[in-house]
């Protein structure tokens, strides 16, 4: 209707998770009504974005350095290392403002339906990181298991532990409990029964 | 997080119909995490586009050239002109297969409201291109209007129809009535009157 440009534009954003290929049709209009104000900012972004964002080879956490702004930060307790699935939970720690110590990002987490093995996460790089260089204790004491309390996410936190077991490092992992605002009667039975056990003196 | 560059893109994608602040961070690490299979292409796309799209100068439709595809297609019958308030309609028509004329994109609606009056949209060269050169007949012998079916649609409508009066062409709009699959439970009355009202023998 619009040419094999626009054809293009709508597939590759109908590609977006959140977008089906109705809202990529509206989302490509929009763009291009707002041409100076969205569609070629948001290009350059996307352009600069691909030649500087890379792994970091500490963490595994996305930015333009290497290493990340978080491992390169003198700042952050280098002794704690938080342990996440994604970068996506990353963030969300971050946004809480409450862990001021360095990540590790696994890359996912083990599942054998995916096929997903300890080889296919940065597990090994982990096991490296806490155990120091050439075995001399490392610099790290704590290890945080911050993986989602899924079936895969606490199978993997339970293979972590076992790696890191003989380290020395203490290793947690996140309260379960009732969420901050959440109401008891829409709790599941598994939050509820936790949230019970792990009950603290007031 | 990770460094300006990724801020930057979060939120551009914001911004997009359909994204919020939430899903824009996903959209962001789904992206950079297939930085050859969709970020580069999806960047390169957007920057085509940004060059390439133009607004059609004859109908206002958004197309890589000017006339549009739709406009310089000698197959599609010229004495027949839909008139849709949005390049989205124009679309939508088009996937129906039902219309083989030629369009007029209106811009949007006559509206008190948002202070848009006659000359903020497309109204002018549409009596212009009925007329035809020299106020000699055109070749347009029929114009559907195809706002859409709000206030503000048929108030532009009628306009529209007012300012064609007397130039000759026949002035129709898209029937009302029942939508097919649709169940008469589930309809508002508005449109149940006027599908009895339209009602046809079989």
């Amino acid at each position: 209707m619009g040419g094999p440009e626009i054809e293009r534009l709508i597939e590759l954003l109908a590609r977006l998770p959140g977008l089906g290929p109705r809202s990529a049709r509206r989302a490509a209009l929009h763009l291009m009504k707002r041409r100076e104000a969205l569609l070629e900012p948001l290009a350059d972004a996307m352009t600069t974005a691909a030649r500087a964002i890379q792994v970091c080879s500490v963490c595994g956490n996305l930015d333009s350095r290497d290493p990340c702004g978080l491992c390169a930060d003198g700042k952050r307790d280098a002794s704690v290392v938080c342990v996440v699935e994604d970068v996506a939970d990353l963030w969300a720690i971050e946004r809480s403002g409450a862990f001021r110590g360095r990540y590790h990002v696994l890359g996912g987490v083990l599942s054998a339906l995916d096929g997903t093995g300890p080889d296919d996460l940065r597990i090994a790089s982990l096991v490296a990181r806490v155990r120091g260089p050439g075995d001399a204790p490392g610099e790290v004491r704590e290890v945080v298991i911050a993986t989602n309390a899924t079936v895969e996410g606490q199978t993997t936190a339970h293979y972590i532990a076992d790696r890191l077991a003989g380290t020395g490092v203490a290793i947690t992992r996140l309260a379960h409990g009732v969420p901050v605002g959440g109401e008891l009667d829409y709790l599941d039975d598994g939050t509820l029964s936790a949230a019970l056990r792990a009950r603290r003196a007031v």
